[in-house]
């Protein structure tokens, strides 16, 4: 048989993962040294837990795991006789395979409510499964990378949130641009404009801004039947996308008068100035507006530092409200941001921020003349091995021609041939496989030269 | 709804998730240093791949995942009439999730032949799932954790990953015997008893030994009808389990004096005085058989060290011959171990081998009196956070008896209170909340304190 893996999955060579741990480890430190704690949920979830979280389309994408042993056993006989997939599923599958980290966390901390303290901060970086029609950059199986505070409507977290974007980002070496607004101030825009019924048809046309510009979205939000002076109203109120301007802008509704405050609290904490990327405050932002409730957050890489980068937004998130309700815990508010790990690691790799070292081979290739010399070197890895060096012995003594295109192809950074004289002198000839120097030095001064590398 | 999680499956809480964090980074910094890469596979298969790879009883745990959309468009009508499950589910199911790293690995050698350099090394940290009856102990999804070579038949590869165990377990400070055997030598011992043809009956005999003692091996040897004189025989050769004593026993078995140049040779590599572990040659060892060819592992947590730890083998491997043959490429040499990833965890649990500082909480929380020390402490938090240091800030300056109680519940091994007094003179009273030891300090000599803790 020839083998395959499934449409929308992945094998990872080594270069891939070590890039991507490149990734979590940076952001795991940031979350880490912010009192961030790590939680794991299972791959798979009961059905019941996951079915009608993600409207009809998620319910379709979700991958469905067969119950164990004779599946038939318990199947409805008429969904059966009618070949009625949607009937039968409930009666032969009651797992499926986690869609997002959302979800599953909500659920976790419903479960574990008693275990842990409020406000609770976690981060979670797992797969997650989507059966969405395979496409480039889109699969089946991505990872995800979610950092959450819930039990708390303090706005110190929507600072600490942007921070760490910023700071994540900064270790990572990609310039963002990190975009916030709050879902109070769209809606007293809306207010001021005379449509609050209309809320979210004028969020949907907004949230096209970037792509089509501002003439296309007021010709989107009269076909979607805003009334043509409402929507002046609302490109007049946008042409100044300041809080100032805003402020009075909004001064006759409570509601935006609220997501102004709270956008300035947020810059009071982490004011814009300090951070080392862009922290910019955008009133046409309106991402997943039904979901959040208060603010809310979009990275983007930066357009003006990487203009031939053609890549959406590479993280989002915002404050929520009622995320645990769903399974009975109510008044949990919540604030979180993701990390989209997949188009970071494209961004990245497109740009060539990850390190060089990421793709270089083992540090050291030890490389014997004859058999006593092998043994010899097999003893001499130790030291390497133990001071943290990765360091190697080609597998038999052979000819030195072979155990140097072994050395090439895996991109060994260093080698040293050991033969009867190296033995008897304890000196050895270090040679750079990059620059070709070589030095001849003693093992502790090897160590030192390769722990510098 | 109440929220719950499949049977046999686990959400991980903060401790548990840095508990068995603590013992992969511990692996994987053996691993790297000796030059092992990291692959990963996809948590789905294409049943192709792994159906008849595990036996009967395997292909009935494997996990199988329903075909997205209309899944009974496709199904097969004479099944569906019948409510026959085997025979509907390759027309309703084409993929299944990961078994074990065994079978992904051998099919991404031979997917990724031309990406790769031979030896290749790798090790593989990764999840997999099992239809089996939950039980104590006994998980459907877990961590497997593989390290392989393959494309050598080099013996320094054995002695290698008997290093790896040697070196892994005591990093993890988990004392081990590292028993090894080889697959020759129980054929020789076969031969040499005239019992060639019974060698499976006499290892699965011998692979009891442990637990029933050498008197029942001999009596159930008798019942899988190996001769009496056979049996006496075989019990001979293993009265001195040792090599001199083997090589005289084997002198008239070719395989067995193969078998046995091939420990002696490991044990040149890897001398067991050198080990910090007791590596043992064991000629009763016996594990998969049928599936090694050459050396076998098996690692056990120190029985003398832990009198009363009841756990079975926490590690095993071997080599093996035709891994890859499966997928269509043969002579591929191959010899791997792994790490019994849940039960090293157990094993370090009850036995308290955890560092305490994974299961406290941040190293410090600053608690404000007011608002403005709010402020000033959200900022200072900075100076820790930047210092690797895991800093937090209370979320409102309410109370400090709330803050406190807090700072209790998350285990915090440090709190500062900041008022007026702190901001105006940037001087802070540290407080250590094990001890209560309290110290006037500048934020540099915090952050000297608390980097040492």
């Amino acid at each position: 048989m020839k083998p395959a893996i499934p449409k929308g999955t992945r094998d990872f060579l080594p270069e891939q993962v070590n890039k991507r741990n490149f990734i979590f480890d940076n952001l795991r430190k940031v979350f880490v040294s912010c009192g961030y704690l790590p939680i794991e949920t299972p791959a798979m979830e009961s059905l019941a837990t996951l079915t009608g979280k993600y409207g009809e389309e998620g319910d379709r994408l979700l991958f469905k795991v067969l119950n164990n042993g004779d599946y038939l056993a318990k199947a409805d006989p008429e969904a059966l006789q009618n070949i009625d997939s949607v009937k039968l599923l409930p009666t032969i599958s009651k797992r499926g395979l986690r869609y997002d980290l959302t979800v599953p966390f909500a659920r976790f901390v419903v479960m574990h409510r008693n275990d842990i303290t409020f406000p609770f901060k976690r981060y979670q970086i797992q797969q997650v499964w989507r059966a969405d029609r395979p496409q480039k950059g889109r699969y089946q199986e991505f990872f995800q990378c979610d950092v959450d505070v819930v039990g708390s409507d303090s706005l110190l977290y929507e600072a600490e949130l942007a921070k760490i974007y910023d700071d994540a980002f900064s270790r990572l070496g990609l310039q963002v641009h990190i975009r916030i607004n709050n879902r109070k101030i769209l809606a007293g825009i809306a207010q001021i404009a005379g449509i609050s019924d209309m809320l979210t048809d004028m969020t949907v046309a907004l949230d096209k801004l970037d792509k089509i510009g501002m003439e296309e979205v007021t010709i989107e939000m009269k076909k979607r039947g805003i009334p043509a002076k409402a929507v002046e109203k609302i490109a007049d109120i946008l042409q100044n996308p300041n809080l100032d301007a805003m402020k009075t802008a909004l001064a006759d509704s409570a509601q935006g008068k609220k997501g102004i405050e709270e956008m300035e609290t947020v810059f009071t904490y982490f004011p814009p100035e300090k951070a080392n990327n862009t922290l910019i405050f955008d009133p046409t932002l309106a991402r997943g507006l039904d979901y959040y409730t208060g603010c809310i957050f979009e990275v983007i890489a930066d357009p003006i530092a990487y203009p031939s980068l053609k890549m959406g937004s590479i993280g989002g998130g915002g404050r929520y409200d009622n995320l645990t309700s769903i399974f009975g815990l109510d008044d949990v508010s919540g604030v979180g941001v993701s990390f989209g790990a997949e188009r970071i690691y494209d961004a990245m790799d497109e740009l060539k921020l990850f390190p060089t070292s990421i793709d270089g081979g083992i540090s050291l290739l030890l490389m014997a003349m004859d058999k006593d010399s092998h043994l010899f070197a097999f003893d001499l890895l130790n030291n390497f091995r133990n001071a943290h060096i990765a360091a190697d012995l080609y597998p038999e003594p052979v000819k030195l021609k072979k155990q140097m295109k072994y050395a090439n192809d895996i991109k060994a950074g260093h080698i040293i041939v050991i033969g009867e004289e190296e033995r008897n002198t304890g000196m050895f000839n270090l040679k750079n496989m990059e620059t070709g120097n070589q030095q001849y030095l003693s093992v502790p001064q090897i160590i030192k030269v390769l722990s510098r590398s």
